[in-house]
């Protein structure tokens, strides 16, 4: 008899096919945070029919989900179990134990549900290894902090499943949220990751090293606003290589110097000053030859 | 008679009071590089008499000059001697030169024209140097490449000048090109300009290194630009300190650990991953305390 379940179980859905609208598609929602905050409302609107939002903090789940109109909990055991869907949107820290618990909450029923994570840097392992059947990953490529609403659909979506049937399902989901679907395995997803954290996350700390230059002599951030966004739209047209401009790609020493000088009050940009500096360099050497 | 004539040479003039439109004054650009290129159309486009275009090289001048019907030249004893306003957008190494030159050149006249650099990092000293009598600064807080057209009335311009004449001068000419124009000294003008090599130029190094990282996976860039887009956003809302996010604002030391490993291949994003990661721990230990 087990052998039997078990092979009823791992026969996955392809769930756009067997609805054929994305209402009839239940998802439950696992997590508060920034990605799940953004993620609830982009569900909804794309019609899905989310039904519950669990999480840790019985009030973080109750500030995203009450507006919504959706349950929640803070109590696993309480998860709705016949869901077509479980996106579990936690730190990857907890996500292997997330994954665990909600596997097992929910996998007894014989209907196969679809796990998906939508961590940059976890394996889709993770899902096999709580012991799900049907698994897959949605992954945004994007940054989300809770004061901002993001376009979904301009987001670029990552996807990776299980099997083919789960596949589908995942694809239909993503593109169901975002014109920009891609599909990418794990260690594709953790290099985009890696690269996002160049292209997002440390190019906000040199923003944040510019706030805290221009702070030191009370000069307002918002004067580099339109430099910012033309280095932004330049990239756009040109590669970051062609696009490169300031006294590191000209080979101007003298500027970097003076620059290095005037940064002797934050020795933590003087050194960044310098790396970043021979980085373009080398890279430069590098078109030429 | 020597004594007279110098005394009448540094009465400078306040062009837009003189003129009362920008029609009447009249320009000679010196430089054919980035900035000149730019700021050439914008100041034909604001309606100045733009007179001439030297260039130690001919070809660019001619390049620059020819479309715009500006008649050009690579000898500087050949520029027009009778302009009201001379702007050198040459590099800094060369400034100091081409500033003593067409001081040399064109103060003989009697009518005391005024002398504007773009440059972010050269004080304003370099014109009294040169022995100008009526002087100051028009420079461009923006990243320009050959093949970009920049909206200069979404630049911000930062003026500075020798005397009050001369700074209602540049700032009328600085009205005319743009919507933003504010006052710095060269003390500030240079913090603007290191602001301006992180916001800018370190930056696009970031996006280089996402490129880099990507092509080594044939992983197309344009993935990456919704999120470069949100980022450059979010900080026209929130601080770059509210809009950070990312590992190493999370603490999350699992995931910089396996980026950093990802990195082997390419030690010096290796090493750069660690430091800026590091500085944006320390900076919201900052937040914290």
């Amino acid at each position: 008899m087990g052998e039997v379940a078990s092979q009823r179980v791992v026969t996955c859905h392809s769930l756009s096919n067997a609805s054929g609208n994305s209402q009839a598609i239940s998802i439950v929602l696992l997590g508060a945070g920034k990605v799940a905050t953004h993620l609830a409302p982009a569900l909804v609107q794309a019609g899905y029919n989310l039904r519950q939002v669990w999480s840790r903090t019985e009030g973080s789940a109750r500030m995203l989900a009450e507006p919504l109109g959706i349950s929640y909990t803070d109590d696993l055991t309480a998860v709705t179990d016949d869901a077509d869907v479980y996106i579990v949107c936690v730190t990857d820290g907890a996500l292997p134990e997330v994954a665990q618990e909600i596997v097992a909450h929910v996998q007894r029923s014989p209907h196969a549900p679809l796990f998906l994570h939508t961590a940059g840097s976890v394996p889709m392992d993770v899902w096999r290894e709580a012991g799900a059947n049907c698994y897959g990953i949605l992954y945004p490529l994007q940054t989300f902090s809770k004061e901002r609403v993001v376009a979904m659909r301009e987001v670029s979506l990552f996807v990776e499943a299980s099997d083919e049937a789960s596949l589908t399902a995942v694809e239909a989901l993503a593109h169901g949220l975002s014109d920009k679907v891609y599909w990418a395995d794990s260690r594709r997803r953790s290099l985009l990751h890696v690269a996002a954290v160049f292209a997002c996350n440390f190019t906000n700390a040199m923003y944040d090293a510019a706030h805290r230059l221009l702070a030191s002599d009370d000069i307002p951030f918002d004067v580099l606003l339109p430099l910012i966004d033309e280095t932004a739209a330049k990239v756009h047209a040109l590669t970051p290589r062609e696009a490169q401009t300031g006294p590191a790609v000209r080979g101007d020493e003298a500027v970097m110097q003076s620059h290095i000088q005037r940064l002797s009050d934050m020795p933590d940009l003087q050194v960044l000053y310098a790396q970043i500096s021979k980085m373009i360099m080398n890279e430069k050497l590098i078109i030429k030859n």
